[in-house]
């Protein structure tokens, strides 16, 4: 258990001792901590070795020269320089709100990025700004292609963003296999079970054993019409960005040949731009929907980013509880 | 069985006599044969006595007057004064592709509009002047948000359009509940089963017959993720461009009550945005998923719109068939 003040001074000395400037390690710490604080442990402080690895084989790049190209007032091209996800996605945010809030619409293609944790994240950032947000990412191979029994596709989330005239922001953040990749990593490491129908293993047979999983392909959400939306975000962050795509995507974990070349996207609008009153508007449609009758032992409809918005608030006041592998690695790479 | 030529006049005929203009008339005459070439017959003939109903019961207004607004260089507003929504989809996709054309990034949002048939129709016709495509309409409800057991979501499909440097465009249009409400409609007439797990009951439980679902509730695709898509549709087409939304859109079919009030969105991009040669890359991408190892009985991992362009080409040389009770509908409303 550590507090986070704590954890945030750690982890931004690991990068720091890793090449990365101040600035751009207190990015990194703060979205790693921040996936720790909603839960999303798979994104948290399980992938800071990776990273770190990444650092020192030279596939991610600690002091990237960033370049932003302005194609209009309201769209820009960022070549991340292969730097850390976070950054890459940290500029890209920062730059579809300054193009939004300008012309009512922001478009940002990123390349040569690597992964960047939660695009709920991101989302979060824009709708703070009051606007409405789409954060597409590509990822290495994951779900294999309606038809196919190999892995092409990443889990590729579509995440989508709105303001609702609350704190809590409406953040959808869903991948578009049947479960998300790292639920399946975590069940291989605590021994598991996954279900049924959400994985088949490297023959192309149907497996419930996680590692099996892991070695085999996840399947697309509803068969075609998630791994249509899986080859949507590849064209808009990878083939559309001109990063990696069609399965070129390197996996972070795995494969050191070179750096990942990850592609996202991010469009962003005023919710105004129609009509003048969307804070009210959305306000009542959520009301619409909590006042359905619910099915039994549900106590509250829920919109998409509330229950993690719950977690984050819960957790916030309370200490970091680490995981003795990740403890290790805390360890050995603040002692370096 | 009749020819598309003789059936597109009779068509027009059919909406001039119910006081649309020869254009107007000539609009929904090809968009509802193409559904018919397509195969999407849900979308095609079978809706033809619905529209006449609506106009002859002045929820349909056969006479609009369109408004076009330029919010930017890039974004319109579009008041559709209760068109048919074949009209108002067909002013919004033209202006949606000028916008881009000439800025990079067009987006339009429309309100007052009605039910446009298959949103692909539309992405097509963006996707042929080599620009991507979203298009999202709201819909009557039909899908229970996740944790309610009342529908409030329409199928709200999502469809996106990107050029692949042949004939056949790639067009995801899919809804977003585990199978189109069209082909529960499709098996309530004809008194076939639908599968265990798509819909419930008016009372909240599973069922397998269609008629019973109708009155029920159809399931999102994969509980929760189905759930924030259709959700997020209805923000986008329907909180944001000042439409009807939150379950307010009027069923076609069953409520006369007054117009429908659905609303649409349009986001065209260049795909040379970024980088160069999208021609080239996304040809490339196609090739790296076609050429996967298909599983048992796959002859062709086939991208989204192939099939649908498959079956138009097909039938664009045979006559249409046409369903008995289809055809009373023509000859009663030909003959008024």
């Amino acid at each position: 258990m550590v507090n986070g003040k704590k954890l945030k001074k750690i982890i931004i000395k690991i990068f720091r001792n890793h090449g990365l400037t101040q600035n751009h390690a207190n990015i990194v710490s703060e979205a790693l901590i921040n996936a720790e604080l909603v839960g999303a442990h798979t994104h948290g402080l399980a992938r800071l070795k990776m990273y770190c690895d990444r650092i020192n084989k030279k596939v991610i790049n600690p002091k990237p020269k960033i370049k932003i190209k302005k194609i209009s007032q309201s769209i820009s091209q960022i070549d991340a320089n292969n730097s850390i996800g976070f950054v890459a996605a940290d500029v890209g945010i920062k730059q579809v709100i300054k193009n939004a809030k300008k012309t009512g619409i922001g478009l940002v293609g990123i390349k040569n990025s690597g992964h960047y944790g939660l695009s709920g994240y991101y989302a979060e950032q824009a709708v703070k700004k009051n606007l409405i947000v789409f954060c597409f990412t590509n990822a290495p191979p994951a779900i294999a292609p309606y038809g196919s029994r190999k892995k092409l596709f990443g889990t590729n989330p579509i995440c989508f963003g709105a303001p609702t005239s609350s704190k809590i922001p409406f953040i959808l953040d869903t991948s578009v296999s049947e479960i998300n990749r790292g639920k399946i990593r975590v069940a291989a490491k605590t021994g598991k079970k996954i279900p049924m129908g959400v994985a088949l293993d490297k023959f192309g047979k149907p497996t419930t054993d996680a590692k099996k999983a892991l070695l085999g392909v996840q399947l697309p959400l509803g068969g075609f019409r998630g791994s249509g939306l899986a080859w949507m975000v590849d064209i808009l962050s990878g083939v559309m960005t001109g990063s990696s795509h069609g399965g070129k995507v390197k996996d972070p974990f795995d494969d050191f040949s070179g750096p990942q070349n990850v592609g996202h996207m991010f469009i962003a609008m005023k919710p105004n731009l129609f009509v003048g009153n969307f804070g009210k508007r959305i306000k009542k449609n959520i009301r619409m929907v909590k006042n359905l009758p619910k099915i039994k032992g549900v106590d509250e409809i829920l919109y998409p980013g509330q229950n993690k918005f719950k977690r984050y608030k819960k957790n916030i006041f309370k200490k970091i509880l680490i995981p003795n592998n990740i403890k290790k690695d805390l360890k050995d790479l603040n002692e370096k």
